[in-house]
């Protein structure tokens, strides 16, 4: 919202906000190819971006379903960081009102994953295997050898399940997708363990055995915006990036990152710094932010900020 | 549950039950290219499938996402009637017990749809324009042209709206199933006439005009059940069919196949010939089904069976 108020406040005119956030793993507690480990909740990972998702791009809405999300995707570098890839995070378009910026050509919210990580996803996705609405009982006599199985179409063909897979994806035998998947266990026979559930439910139950912090790992958190504006006929392009990175499996980047800023919001409430705002708030006004981004500066939490010409 | 009480009577092996049933239009007032007019509730055509269909096929259980379903079909031929395509219904699992024949290798539930159908129906899927979770507000003052747009995405290129269309479906420009989406007026920029919804609201409101019964037309029933079975070390296949025609518009094929049989049902129970059952039940004890069949036949209503050897 600061930066924003510094393009309005300069006579700039807002063309593009793009607003992408991932709750990942950091580089230093990154050993699997997934590059991606839980620190939230994990059945809301597994169903992410069920239905269909909606924002605006030169001044059309669009829409994109399930089944192409995953590889609806946009690569973003962030300094220091690598690559990321970003896909839109369900209904972006009530925060065109939210974040006070109507008229936007092109705005868009979205989630960020590791370079690769949505390919991978898009294979389970077009598997069938987060489905949420197939109730399987007796789920612990079988294995996720034979759930994935069960969700190749029989003109699927090979001499073993990898084959069958590669097949199916029209992908070679050891791309990186199905090498993911092998990671998972889906060939090797790994036993499911629970009793029952839906795809989704044995899926996420898979994942956080594998996905799982270890002791001493830690999470990072990445935001990323960039601002298009014009000022008169030249396109300016502002990034703003934040990481953060957590110091271990239990003091993690994102419950500060969650939790910092309401401790801060009620010690304002309760030190009577916000007594003319009465009611239910979203916390967008100035006199939230402007103290929280100061005193989050306080704990490492910043944003890197980053101009330049785009055309002119 | 005649023909399956037969199959056992001569000493066979079940093998296989593929059991189709499809409401349709009659041949004579078939005059579009989607070969389809609704006769039950639209909003079910339109949202059928979502989920995930179960079967079992040779012994395992096969899974079928819905971004999979509609190419997910095979053909069957009704004599007389020409090609049909079938497609997996929800989930068959429950009817395996229900119909008696645990141990069955394969056994499929399905719903038919004229030849082309399910191909034209999955572009409509793959668009998302299927989707039922998404609301959408003041759709009347737009278009199914701007409809179909945002849910173009910006990677399929072309010079116009079929151009992309046929780009992103990977199909000539006069694919029949382009043409199917054109006779719906997606490229005419056919004015959406309600207020808000999901993209299936506004889907089947459209079709809702499109697919109508005219005065005068009528609707078609198709039922087909394969069974194959072992007699001995040969495999054998008894196919039976059931088409039923309607009158008109009103008294339709799916009202008689719907209501007749539960007529005669309340008659059983009125006249105290079913006094021995009491309770609630599935009515698929012969008591109940042999006199009913044997009643709706005097309505014109039966199966012809064909039996032939499949391999010996």
């Amino acid at each position: 919202m600061e930066m924003l108020d510094e393009v309005r406040h300069k006579g700039g005119k807002l063309h593009a906000l793009r607003s992408f956030c991932g709750a990942l793993v950091a580089p230093e507690s990154d050993n699997n190819p997934w590059h991606y480990k839980f620190t939230w909740a994990p059945l809301n990972v597994v169903l992410a971006g069920q239905g269909t998702a909606q924002y605006l791009e030169n001044g059309q809405p669009r829409y994109v379903p399930y089944n192409r999300l995953y590889s609806h995707v946009n690569r973003y570098e962030v300094a220091g960081y690598g690559a990321f890839e970003g896909y839109p995070n369900r209904d972006s378009m009530p925060y065109v009102d939210r974040y006070g910026v109507a008229g936007i050509d092109t705005f868009v919210r979205g989630t960020l994953r590791r370079d690769g990580y949505c390919a991978a996803w898009n294979a389970l996705v077009q598997l069938g295997l987060t489905d949420h609405t197939l109730h399987l009982n007796h789920t612990n006599t079988y294995t996720y050898t034979d759930l994935l199985t069960s969700f190749l179409p029989a003109t699927a063909k090979g001499a073993n399940l990898r084959e069958r897979l590669s097949n199916f994806l029209q992908l070679p035998t050891n791309d990186p997708s199905i090498e993911r998947i092998a990671w998972l266990g889906f060939f090797d026979h790994e036993p499911i363990q629970i009793e029952q559930g839906t795809p989704a439910n044995l899926l996420c139950d898979l994942l956080q055995r594998k996905w799982q912090l270890q002791v001493g790992d830690k999470d990072m958190i990445v935001m990323l915006h960039q601002i298009d504006y014009y000022l008169g006929d030249q396109l300016h392009r502002r990034i703003s990036s934040m990481v953060l990175t957590g110091n271990d499996e239990e003091d993690t980047a994102i419950a500060r990152t969650v939790g910092l800023p309401m401790a801060m919001m009620v010690k304002l409430v309760a030190t009577g710094q916000l007594a003319s705002l009465t009611g239910v708030h979203v916390p967008l006004m100035p006199e939230v932010y402007q103290p929280i981004l100061r005193e989050l500066a306080q704990y490492g939490i910043g944003f890197i900020e980053n101009e330049s010409v785009v055309e002119s």
